[in-house]
């Protein structure tokens, strides 16, 4: 690590001009920040790149001092994964003029948008031209394209079309030597040695700079149905899940799972919504199932029909119009809201094998609540993509200082539960600054080992994105967990 | 590079047993030469591990005394992926005693599969549980899950199901520096850091051996549809394939084009063959569409009868029966053989953007017969995922030898073409031993400097199998085309 020279801070601002150089504190003051508040960095200068060539060119001169890099673009991490440190040594380079859609061919499916542009507005581009890019996620108004593959970015999609992984064709990216990989090529077979794309794609901006990305389109949507259903149990839920798809294939594209007590939270602290079924049912499944411009519409009414008869749903809400389909999302779509304004939660995004999840919810809550008296389970979200958002809610009364201290041991004990069931302690936020001490503490060594190896050997100047998501060799030795930083 | 010990060889014949262990000549033999007889190389030993750790154990023991290891599935390499050198210092490591299928849920869409699975073998389990393995080849009776992961396998199925890449939800592998990475868990969502089970999809065993899959299946067939439908040109195939896609959606699950020369070699050399069609056509499209169990068959009479109105087609064969099916597929499946009887060819395994290929086609065969006088393009296979056999007949009358002399460069040249043409020169046979040299003069730097860095990370040594995919430095050096080795 070394701090940029004056000649290098002057030749940087040469190439780049007033657009894409500024040192002034009120410039950087809001990227400094992570949205959620919880990470404060400096940085020694916003670098804005205008092309693929220009970010070459940062990172060779910035290779050449090993000056650190700190790559940015809607800066709607959920893990600390675009602040620098402390330092104030590192540059944060923000690709958001990079921000062209290059191409749309609407025929062959493939757009090919630079790292800047929102995510909203390639869905817009691709809805102007009959098609749909099938990504979709909270933060679509600032999140880009070069984040949500460096992220390899989730949502309420999953469950048909995969994450980013899954939508990613081709990428042109900066490799830590100032190398340009021009891999945006949308070849559908290519086994021309190790695939660098899969190893960019969450990788958090460690191993380069992904500068444009060739995407994957789908149909645009003819028409789609929205139901929400009660059920006796998340099992329950997961029976329905599989029998839906027995039924309708492919066309269930959301299947989202809240309990009881997430509905209550949404509906005692969000104005102007209302309970969607006459009798509360302890779980409940959002359902959307979708089908393609110009094919017929899914039958979502005959197959719940056949569900309540074989007495596996115990009461359901079809929307009958496009607003009655948000007024139910928007329940969802307000947990997170809701359960704010409630009080203090330790939040964990956590995955295990898609069967194993109902069980997992269920036997997991007990624990924790058994473990830390007065903590109560809220774990909801997208069980048919094996991933929830297990949170648990402060005992009443408790104060926000309760996340930092308690908040920390329960933490520490989901992300063991979910690590000897098999699973992940990060299934879609990805590791950041945030989960860098529980990677070390749960990583398998093997897995741990690799990753510390790939980025010793294309980043041998720890330059690219430094002290986020491969945690450093000394980390693992800390016992702690640090999952919760003092902010 | 070292030779074995006598002590090594001691201390493996004792872990392994007499069932995983030999030094016989006769045993070793099968094994040291590649199916299509081009490579010959020679193994110290030919050790069989039974379990994932005894592999484990075998890498742990040779990584300490630099010895390298060759592994080996099927043995059904295109490119002498599988072949040790000719030093005789190599150990065989085959994973063929590997071949339990751990657990297989037809709920869940899961089948866990050691190494030395045989493909065909998954087939039938997979339907015995009302499921379907949706990835086929030619080699199936003999090719290993193992192999198939490591060389992130093809096949007639790619147009709906991927590649498979596409397939593999979990692996179990061992590190070349021992350590096993226990990445089985089938997890939709996790982000944890370098997806290191992409890593070693389609890495040739060169970073490590795969011991075991989790593998994704689909439903069972319910109904498939065949047709034999005759086309003017390689832009109307694509075109009939686009409009398909639109009526029938997903239900394509493949689409081959066959041009009048290739189903004529057919029709000249393979006994029992007749052709589908009463007038011959220019080009041909070979196309299945499927329903899974339970729904309703496709569509595809009226979807062609629609494309013949649009003038799009110029006749069509649709199968009336299984056997009727059987014969269309048999057409296709024969074109190797009755090009192997008609002449020597050099073969091409390429791929370029899907939307690419029928004028990258038309425009290559062009160029290519007007370079070498005499020579005729036979081009055939996978229009939908962009990838065709571009196979180059000798002039007639050569001999066999006109392969290794003019047809060498006429590889390099067709090479140098797809190249321009942003493809790729190894679309699903991978590199192997054949096309290192090409690798290294072809591919873009920035690539093969990261391959390089990635190998020399995970495999200081070069124990696993060395001199495969990976071009070392000094043959970037080397201007020339050496696809074709002498064998």
């Amino acid at each position: 690590m070394a701090y940029p020279s004056q000649a290098l801070l002057d030749k940087l601002a040469t190439m780049l001009g007033p657009k894409g150089f500024t040192r002034d504190p009120a410039d950087l003051a809001p990227w400094e920040t992570d949205w959620r508040g919880r990470y404060h960095g400096k940085a020694a200068a916003l670098l804005s790149p205008a092309s693929a060539e220009e970010a070459a060119a940062i990172v060779r001169l910035c290779a050449a001092q090993a000056v650190q890099l700190v790559p940015q673009g809607g800066n709607t991490s959920m893990v600390g994964g675009a602040t620098p440190d402390g330092s104030g040594s590192a540059l944060i380079v923000s690709m958001r003029r990079l921000n062209r859609i290059r191409s749309l061919d609407a025929a062959a499916g493939v757009a090919v948008c630079e790292a800047g542009v929102i995510l909203s507005d390639l869905h817009s581009a691709a809805l102007a031209a009959g098609r749909r890019f099938p990504l979709s996620l909270g933060a679509k108004g600032s999140a880009t394209i070069g984040g949500l593959v460096s992220t390899n970015a989730g949502g309420t999609q999953v469950l048909r079309f995969g994450p980013m992984r899954s939508l990613v064709l081709g990428i042109e990216a900066v490799l830590p030597d100032g190398s340009l990989f021009e891999g945006l090529a949308a070849l559908k077979k290519d086994n021309r040695g190790y695939d660098l794309k899969q190893l960019l794609i969450g990788a958090e901006g460690t191993l380069g700079l992904v500068t444009a990305a060739s995407l994957k389109l789908v149909p645009a949507i003819g028409e789609r149905a929205v139901a929400w259903i009660g059920l006796k149990s998340a099992e329950a839920a997961m029976a329905l899940l599989r029998r839906l798809e027995g039924a309708l294939g492919d066309a269930v594209e959301s299947f989202e799972l809240v309990p009881r007590s997430a509905l209550e939270l949404v509906l005692r602290h969000v104005p102007g919504t209302r309970a969607p079924l006459a009798e509360p049912a302890p779980w409940n499944a959002l359902v959307e199932a979708v089908s393609p411009a110009g094919m017929p519409a899914p039958k979502l009414h005959e197959a719940l029909g056949g569900a309540l008869e074989a007495g596996l749903v115990a009461d359901a809400a079809i929307a009958s119009s496009e607003a009655q389909a948000q007024d139910l999302w928007r329940l969802r779509d307000s947990i997170s809201e809701a359960e704010k304004k409630d009080g203090p939660a330790a939040k964990h995004d956590i995955s295990v094998a898609v069967e194993q999840m109902a069980g997992f919810m269920t036997e997991a809550a007990a624990a924790v609540e058994a473990r830390f008296p007065g903590t109560r389970v809220n774990a909801f979200g997208h069980l048919g993509d094996g991933n929830v958002h297990f949170n648990v809610r402060a005992p009443e009364g408790a104060g926000a200082d309760w996340v930092d201290g308690e908040g920390g041991a329960v933490s520490a004990y989901v992300h063991d539960l979910v690590t000897q069931a098999g699973g992940s302690i990060s299934a879609e936020h990805g590791i950041g600054q945030m989960k860098l001490a529980e990677l070390a503490r749960l990583g398998d060594p093997a897995r741990l080992g690799a990753l510390r190896a790939i980025k010793r050997a294309l980043d041998p100047a720890n330059i690219m994105n430094p002290g986020k998501l491969v945690p450093p060799f000394d980390l693992a030795q800390d016992g702690l967990a640090q999952n919760h930083l003092p902010s």
